[in-house]
């Protein structure tokens, strides 16, 4: 998109009226203030009716009725759930996704696993802009093992630098985990490209695609990736703390082993054997006793993806972003507001994020106005459009609200001191 | 009890009459079926009629109409819920427990931050009849760390022998974990004792509370405890795959580190600093974003058994497995069922094991006629009434059920192959 677009709200009800996924807005729930703007479904996804109903059901009569019995149907979700994120949004033939722990969890699961797969190598990459968990979790890794955590540095406006990560490969490197996109500038990596240039240097390669899984299409089959993880509360919307999910290459499967050994990665669990016998298949990268009302969240979330299609909520969601650029180029870069995402659309994921050093002030503001995005450290506005549910004329009245915070300045009666939950 | 108790049903109505907690019976959703029986909330535990208002509660107007805001109040719960835990249920002054993440996991983190705070001692102790998930995470830990898994032999229908502990105890044992009440026959632990002969060794002791909290008081505080995990799905009655919890006591907060370094153990999480910075307090030992539905679920279900009374809760515990052992010696004895659990109150937890040879069989032949408990391996069947919920003519309508079943032996009709979920 240029400048050239119309700037009037008229012009985004023109796009509402040709949103192939416009119907989809009445599949969720919608908070009973009509004027409120939700650009924060990229840390907490809002609640489908499908998922409500369908937790209900599993309160009521799965657990409430059927009691203990129920495990007999529950047993088998982590994988199915799984089999449906990879068949719709992560490219995975069956049985190498799992939805199972945290992504924290299931992050030191798998760079564990990958280390030990890796005898006679003993350093990790990341980046320095990776998501906190995935940086901590390294670092706590790599001194528990005497490992090097080599810290490849990002620009935190355009994503990891190829030439940064190719100078830091070599013959030293077990294992490169990165972020498929970033959390805080919304980059898009090249899966493909970073993955051969890891696998060039003999190393593993682990994805994180929690701000990427349900926005952009994934082909960790297609990619080469060798392991992967990520979240479900945002752009898949399963609810406050559902499971992550993991992915490990079928050829890998059955020759890493992670740390956990846990009863449900036990081989014929019930039998309850005197030692530990990891049971063929993704199941043995479980541990414990799975969230069930966290896993059909994550099943009910990703059916209604999977029905709009992950290629028309990409499209979606770069005429949404792109929209909100072009606003935003006209109507607040005066007022000292400046892009921190990339301009270009193959190289961002579905939010986007705005300099100023006003920032957090005026992310105050703008809640007060009734636009929930959020702050992120340190002077950065993060707007995420939720692809499925957000209206073209939600951007705009969102920017507009956010132009006149900007212009008369009402944010600098608000106290400067950030206390932040989220 | 001893054998000049009534056998007829009047007498189990008389129990009832008395029973100063059979008001708590009509907290809990009850099946269609007025028949059926249910003995496996040691396994399950049944829904309170509060959880499900509140699960309603929490996902429509906290995460369907706060959407992110509401984390404000989320943040907190793991601790908040944790201190609810340790008021009412183990004994723990506040700021030591803290929900969070599977049982599994929680031993996987407490049992390594405890070895790597014992250098110098390589030994790990525990018993070959612990829980399989507790066995199999040591034994992992052991081959990790390359430490001794020393394990003693426990009598399965006793529980664990102090003299053949303190046998395995020696200047290299750096950590001791054991069960409180054990999973197949119900027998109860001395924690104080046995964590006195712990401590006099030199070692760290860690007890998992699986089937012990919410059915047997407990004094994590007092006994000098040192660590503990335990589940809430069971007496806590908070669902399929709701968090667990974990203790910590205060003197070892500080010192001590989880393996598992993520972002909610962080100091000040949301400024997302480069480097990992464990935030003082229980909070540290939490890893990635708690699950919010199973939280609020163990709120719930722990402010209904404080109403109760944890002594009111044990008192009528043993009442009806003292009645059902009275019941099994009078009836089920004759047809070749032997007790498999202690048979002094004070040795036993809330439930009862029997043994019989065809115990798969007639498991599932107690089932078809109603009554829910559970087979475990070799041959045993596990009947676990739930203090807060289950009748004496429940216990009365099972067993003489089950003496029908045994004289007819109408379970001959049934495969003998053992096909098991839980």
């Amino acid at each position: 998109m240029t400048a050239v677009l119309p700037l009037d709200r008229t012009y985004a009800e023109q796009l509402d009226a040709g949103d192939p996924l416009a119907r989809f807005r009445d599949r969720f729930t919608r908070p009973a203030d009509p004027s409120l703007i939700y650009l924060d479904g990229n840390s907490l996804g809002p609640l489908p009716l499908a998922t409500q109903a369908r937790i209900a059901e599993v309160v009521g009569a799965e657990w409430g009725e059927g009691l203990v019995r129920s495990w007999h149907g529950w047993v088998g979700l982590p994988r199915e759930v799984g089999d449906l994120i990879g068949r719709h949004l992560v490219g995975a033939a069956p049985g190498q996704v799992l939805v199972s722990d945290s992504t924290t969890v299931n992050l030191f699961k798998l760079a564990n696993a990958a280390l030990d797969a890796q005898p006679g190598r003993r350093v990790i990459v990341t980046d320095d802009d990776n998501f906190p968990t995935d940086r901590y979790v390294l670092q706590g890794i790599a001194a528990q093992r005497g490992c090097e955590l080599r810290m490849i540095h990002t620009d935190i406006d355009l994503g990891v630098s190829e030439e940064a990560l190719l100078a830091a490969l070599d013959q030293d490197v077990a294992l490169v985990s990165l972020s498929h996109v970033a959390y805080r500038s919304g980059a898009l990596a090249d899966m493909r490209r970073i993955t051969k240039l890891v696998h060039d240097a003999g190393a593993l390669m682990l994805w994180d695609l929690c701000h990427s899984v349900g926005a952009v299409p994934i082909e960790l089959d297609g990619s080469g990736a060798d392991l992967a993880i990520g979240c479900t509360y945002k752009y898949l919307n399963a609810g406050p703390g559902s499971p992550a999910f993991l992915y490990v290459r079928e050829e890998h499967i059955d020759r890493l082993r992670q740390p956990v050994w846990g009863w449900f990665g036990q081989n014929d669990q019930f039998a309850m054997g005197p030692s530990y016998d990891p049971v063929p298949g993704i199941e043995h990268f479980s541990a414990g006793t799975p969230q069930i009302l966290g896993t059909v969240a994550v099943q009910e979330g990703t059916k209604l993806l999977a029905e709009a299609g992950i290629d028309r909520l990409r499209a979606k969601g770069i005429a949404l972003t792109s929209y909100l650029i072009h606003l935003a180029d006209e109507w607040l870069a005066p007022h000292g507001f400046r892009l921190a995402s990339p301009r270009a659309d193959a190289r961002r994921g579905s939010h986007v994020t705005l300099h100023h050093r006003e920032a957090w002030r005026i992310s105050q503001a703008l809640i007060s106005a009734g636009v929930i995005g959020d702050y992120r450290t340190p002077d950065r506005l993060r707007l995420g459009p939720v692809p499925i549910a957000t209206r073209f004329i939600d951007v705009w009245d969102a920017l507009d609200r956010l132009r006149h915070i900007a212009a008369e300045e009402t944010y600098k009666a608000l106290p400067a001191e950030i206390s932040r939950v989220t």
